[in-house]
């Protein structure tokens, strides 16, 4: 087992993809922002109207998510086919819920792609809530779908995804 | 109790911070990739010699942490005076723990600049370790330290952080 | 009379503000896209529920506000202290009214920045109604008022502004 | 009639061009930016020599057309295979005339490119002019022709096109 | 003899590449940073160890080869598949070597992204030891090797390269 | 003598300048881009008209003096408040010469700034002009004269600069 991002010498590489066939592909992520219940439910109440939380924040993620090769160092740029963004209030949980899919005909998958998306609605979601909440927590980001690749696909186990 | 980010119409906007005096502003955020036990391993062996995860995540948070205004819809652009991002594995968690330190001499906090830090940095851990491990979660984003700003300083509880 | 952006062999500049004063400046932008009037009732029909044509376009404009030092080549970087854009939909004259308010205190104006953030967010409207309307136009874009230079106060005569 | 950017929830999505054939498309846009007769003889005063406004404009828009997935909240990332930018001097109509072309072989159409490179390029004449006209305006922006995708070619009536 | 990146017009444009074939593409560029003898002698002590200014240059020039398309006004943007940067210290030289090499399946070079990724890891370089040396150059940036267009490969003469 | 960017540690980190005053910085820097005789003479003949190489190399660098912070992982951004890029062709020494100079009021320096101008204008005549003279180089790029911070003035030494 050997990380692919480094060379023989230990540099750190973009990984050669030029021999990798262009294949339509997948990938869902998933994570939350806690908070306290009064905060919950003073998005889930602007949720109602217009110029909610949610869709600040949801907008907020589809442009991260084009952003992810800015951001992230080795991941070659992508151009994304699809990306949505949903987030959903959980009063249960005291929590925003938050899932991004995104989608390319390309040489890489586009996991990160996902990930960034929620990472950046989440951050989004801190911001416009930081002023009433300083407990926030952006929490249990991960990858649920996967699909398209040399690798196979992938799915998160368990009832709950 | 209001959300600061939205006008009377419901409208989002950046809040108007020009009467605000400029004065020296300091935040701490806090996070964890978590993953397996193998993966940690690896990331900690590789930590020994050069190129490692770790410090290729460092330096990407400390370029997203640039990036912030960028990302976040409403958040105001900064000139930072000071970014340290720090990236530690934690073998008994399963996990890299990763702070994130933002100084800034200006109208706002920082609080967004070292949160999207850590997010970046954990991407990035993400990324280069994902061939490997399809189970890592991004988990337990949070504020530690805040001061500067007109409500004080504000400080996690706990003698965990 | 001469164009402050070039220097005596002709070479453009960006023009040197180092020993203006930092003052508080405002400026408002306003600008219109006019479209078929079944376009129009679309959008109005869109904002009265969530995630509606106009606050896309209202987010878009504040963050390509942000961008205007990296699109037009001789503006100034800044640090906004204040962006707001609010767009109405105008039944009367088949149109999407816009406006952009920014501020900042700092050496130079902020008409540029109003300007970018009405033009981002009139693309947006257009790039989202597209589909149903190729007829669109954007257009009368203009700036409203400007205070806070060495210039003095600025505001286009007439009523209607 | 309905809005393709949303989902039945009324979320905003980048619309899914994954089932898409990549075609060869073509997008032509045009815009305008009057001012006094002064300012336009002014510009086309300093056409004559180098480092004129109209080529500093220009360049602007062809760096811009390559920003417009930055900057369209939902516009999907395109690798343009070409993009030219033509300003004229109108002294007739006291104005400057821009007028965009952009290429592409993908999944969806190039119109926001060409809009954004005119935006963009008439943004940078009223920066450079801003100086001595502040009654200028950018008005009219408009696609001309697109052709490429499937709903077939797209041309603006009328002889003056 | 004739510049492709202008018209008949004299106006710069991005070239139409639109007809071109995706090809198999590579370029490897070099250049150097020379410092002086105790200058480049820290930099190989520090590349003994974890954080050395060799890998954060090595990343920032990754990067910056991403990043091409938004610096170089009419180049076109590009979906790398590869890229990798290397740098060795020659102390007989007084120097820091720089190597980058890209690859991409596509309708134009990738060249510049070579170049432009060398001249980043060297600006990084230089800005992490300016504390210590104000002498250091950049300096014999060029390109090594070129494959895969119509021009038919290229290759610096000379035993050296 | 040690490197200002690592900590104890061994860790890359934007260095703290929150504690320094602002004062009034400038920073010039210079390179050349070495080529054919003919390729110089053809960049000369341009240079005569309108749309030359020379000013759309001029134009880059300086939007690429905006981009340092962006490109330069530990960089500070900063609020310029001048930048100016001059290109002269030198047929005897078959060169394109670059010089940039930077102005800011600030914590930090501004020579990173005026070296990535003129770094991407150099990379800027090697993109237009790579059709006709594949053996160019950029070389010789350096710092000039430094003034504004508290390590007093510096001037690079010698009657040629």
């Amino acid at each position: 087992m050997a990380l692919t991002h480094f060379d023989d010498q230990g540099n750190a590489v973009m990984v050669d993809v030029s021999d990798k066939a262009e294949t339509a592909r997948v990938a869902v992520a998933r994570g939350r922002v806690t908070a306290a219940p009064e905060t919950v439910a003073l998005i889930r109440d602007r949720g109602l109207g217009k110029g909610d939380v949610l869709s600040v924040a949801q907008l907020a993620g589809i442009m991260g998510a084009k952003r992810t090769a800015d951001l992230i160092p080795l991941c070659h740029p992508l151009a994304l086919t699809k990306v949505t963004v949903d987030l959903a209030v959980d009063e249960a949980a005291a929590a925003v819920a938050i899932t991004a899919t995104c989608r390319v005909t390309g040489r890489t998958g586009v996991e990160m792609e996902a990930l960034t998306a929620v990472s950046v609605a989440a951050l989004t979601v801190y911001d416009m809530c930081k002023a009433v909440d300083r407990g926030m927590r952006i929490t249990d980001i991960h990858l649920v779908h996967k699909a398209g690749g040399r690798s196979g696909p992938f799915d998160v186990g368990g009832g709950d995804e």
